[in-house]
């Protein structure tokens, strides 16, 4: 008995099968006398079969009336699901986001929520509706519609538990919950019971994409309990809350993320305010900056190596082009064909040999490493991208066997 | 310069060449100094697609969630609409139901229109921005989105004229203009100028198929001004106004109704009141009778014939059959092979010559009447199906040539 909020992501939702089958697990939710309110995203393709309607007729559409288009494809699905419930004969309500009142800034396709409003919620809650709600979507001052930009449903799902205080946010998803690596390549990867947000945070920006860093960021934040779990099967998932509720492990996981590219500025003259310059440069244009080596200067030169996604690599070498005269290096080079890989766990802060461990790991199975950089809870290595499998099954094995 | 209201339906946005279209007359008609508001209906058979998803889930859906559902068809062809609009570079912002505030009763899929807001209308034209407004939509006092039914885009269309007060109402089809007869299968129809909101009633309920009747009505009780235009082409269409300012024609129409099924029930006992228990019967039951003879009773028994919609047939012919110890006709006998052709016209009520000179054109034609029926403004006859369209050829050419 208590208060779900579930989350189901387009995937589980794509056709009227699989809109059926999520029906049935709010019910079994709800008949076990719990109040449930679910966000759901658009079903399978919608969103982009809409991007594609609209960059047919103005790729250079609005924000504001890209906002308007794609929100009715959760307005579809909340409908569509409401149904499948009214099907089952239990008492039903969908409900969009500007219904709900969900609160946003005036951020057109990447809105933040301010707040949400909870009467609408516990009216319906009180007449012993489950509740549908329309992910990603919500409303600002001018009563114009907001989209929340990637992961939005995850952020209205946590949104609304925090909002209204629930024991728990489910997210459901097609995978069984949080592994210690990918369970696609290393095969003695397992399911982890539970995990603490700031893990889980390393683990999603490190490209574990099961939930959206946004999303565990404000679940950290108001103590919103999370679950991921399989919306397709009853496997028991992962648990993502307080780092003192968590079992005490060196390592939680080991992730790869292919998306990066490494640029080499060689020869750069060694002067102070150098790498300042090269990254603010960077930062104003909206790039991030991920891995960063300087060497030390010899006094006259030094080189700086740093990494940043595949999609702003061209972007980035124009801007050092355009201000070769300031930069001054001697050479630049570049490589799409690295990877990062990456440890997380909330142990190895107090644990001096991690890094050794993790090094030694590499050494043995002859995978040479490109760059480091290490956190309180994570650390992470380039490896050239043909040895990025082998480094994450070797590096997994020796901290998990 | 003024206020101009367009409708366009969902033909004429079905794709992205037609919806670029759309832009273009708007545009222009925004040049030309107007302030515009536009109502647009979803595109081409969105609706149809949407209602077939629902109808996989469940085909007992309630209505409120069929409302939710099919909204986003609006709600999707505004903000393409107001994208091709941005592309031709002029100030423009889209609105859905609620967000204008077309406060409706209800009866979800049947709403009839309360009350049209004005206050953003007024904000977003006062901006010099083109107003793209969802048809068919609007919001009820529980917050929640109403539709409007069968030809609900033309009532949006017709009550935010209304509520704005705009100079014409231009409601855009894929027809020119109102005719004197289909000009798919009567060669000599032409069309009208001009036509009285009266005149535009009984085409519009006899098959004509231009208007819906709920937005006739409404143009007429606020004196809103109807252009009926085609968005295909610059042929100026038919104005639908104010009685005394139609041009003075006997018989403005000629139509024919397909939809149309003849119930006879035969040797009923000729007491007072007999005919009253049938039609409160049907009408109790929602089923509207349209045409109705009995013949003179001999004292004994008398004939009472009607007719209903084909849809109806079926529920009528039950109804009779479980009431029959009530009715107690000695046979009934039923048919849909017939139709209503019917010729319309405001100056008929002050010419008794009107009738006779139809069935002549019927009696030269050789076609025989089956029924009769007579109002201020229409004459009705009732022929064999096979007979419809040379009735209506031979009464239009006696008339109009």
């Amino acid at each position: 008995m208590g208060l779900v909020v579930q989350k189901y992501g387009g995937s589980s939702v794509r056709d009227a099968e699989r809109v059926m089958n999520v029906a049935n697990r709010i019910v079994e939710t709800y008949d076990q006398g719990n109040n449930v309110v679910v966000v759901v995203s658009a079903q399978g393709d919608t969103t982009d079969d809409l991007i594609e309607k609209a960059q047919e007729i103005n790729p250079k559409a609005s924000k504001r009336e890209m906002d308007m288009l794609l929100s009715s494809g959760e307005q579809i699905s909340v409908a569509l699901l409401a149904m499948a419930i009214e099907k089952l004969g239990r008492p039903v309500v969908s409900l969009t986001g500007w219904q709900v009142g969900v609160q946003t800034d005036t951020k057109y396709s990447a809105a933040r929520i301010h707040k949400v409003k909870t009467e609408r919620l516990h009216d319906e809650l009180d007449k012993k509706r489950i509740v549908i709600v329309a992910g990603f979507q919500g409303i600002n001052k001018y009563d114009d519609i907001t989209t929340l930009g990637r992961g939005g449903s995850d952020t209205s799902a946590v949104a609304l538990a925090a909002a209204l205080g629930a024991d728990v946010c489910e997210i459901y998803t097609d995978v069984d919950g949080v592994y210690t690596a990918d369970p696609r390549f290393v095969k003695n990867a397992f399911k982890l019971d539970d995990i603490s947000y700031d893990e889980m945070l390393e683990l999603a920006s490190l490209g574990a994409n099961v939930l959206h860093n946004r999303s565990v960021e404000m679940a950290k934040k108001y103590h919103v309990k999370l679950a991921v779990k399989s919306s397709l099967n009853k496997v028991e998932g992962t648990y993502v809350k307080e780092v003192d509720q968590v079992e005490k492990m060196l390592v939680r996981g080991v992730t790869r993320d292919n998306d990066c590219a490494r640029i080499a500025l060689c020869g750069v003259e060694d002067t102070p305010g150098k790498a300042f310059q090269v990254f603010s440069l960077l930062s104003k244009n909206g790039i991030s900056v991920d891995l960063i080596i300087q060497s030390i200067g010899n006094g006259v030169t030094k080189d700086i190596s740093f990494t940043v996604t595949e999609g702003d690599l061209d972007h980035a070498l124009q801007l050092i082009e355009e201000k070769k005269d300031l930069i001054k290096a001697e050479k630049v080079t570049w490589s799409k064909d690295v990877s990062k890989v990456s440890i997380v766990g909330a142990g190895m802060v107090n644990n001096a040999g991690v890094a050794t461990t993790m090094f030694e790991a590499l050494y043995d199975a002859h995978i040479n490493i490109n760059m480091i950089a290490t956190s309180e809870i994570k650390i992470s290595v380039l490896v050239d991208q043909k040895d990025a499998e082998r480094a994450v099954v070797a590096i997994h094995d020796k901290f998990m066997l």
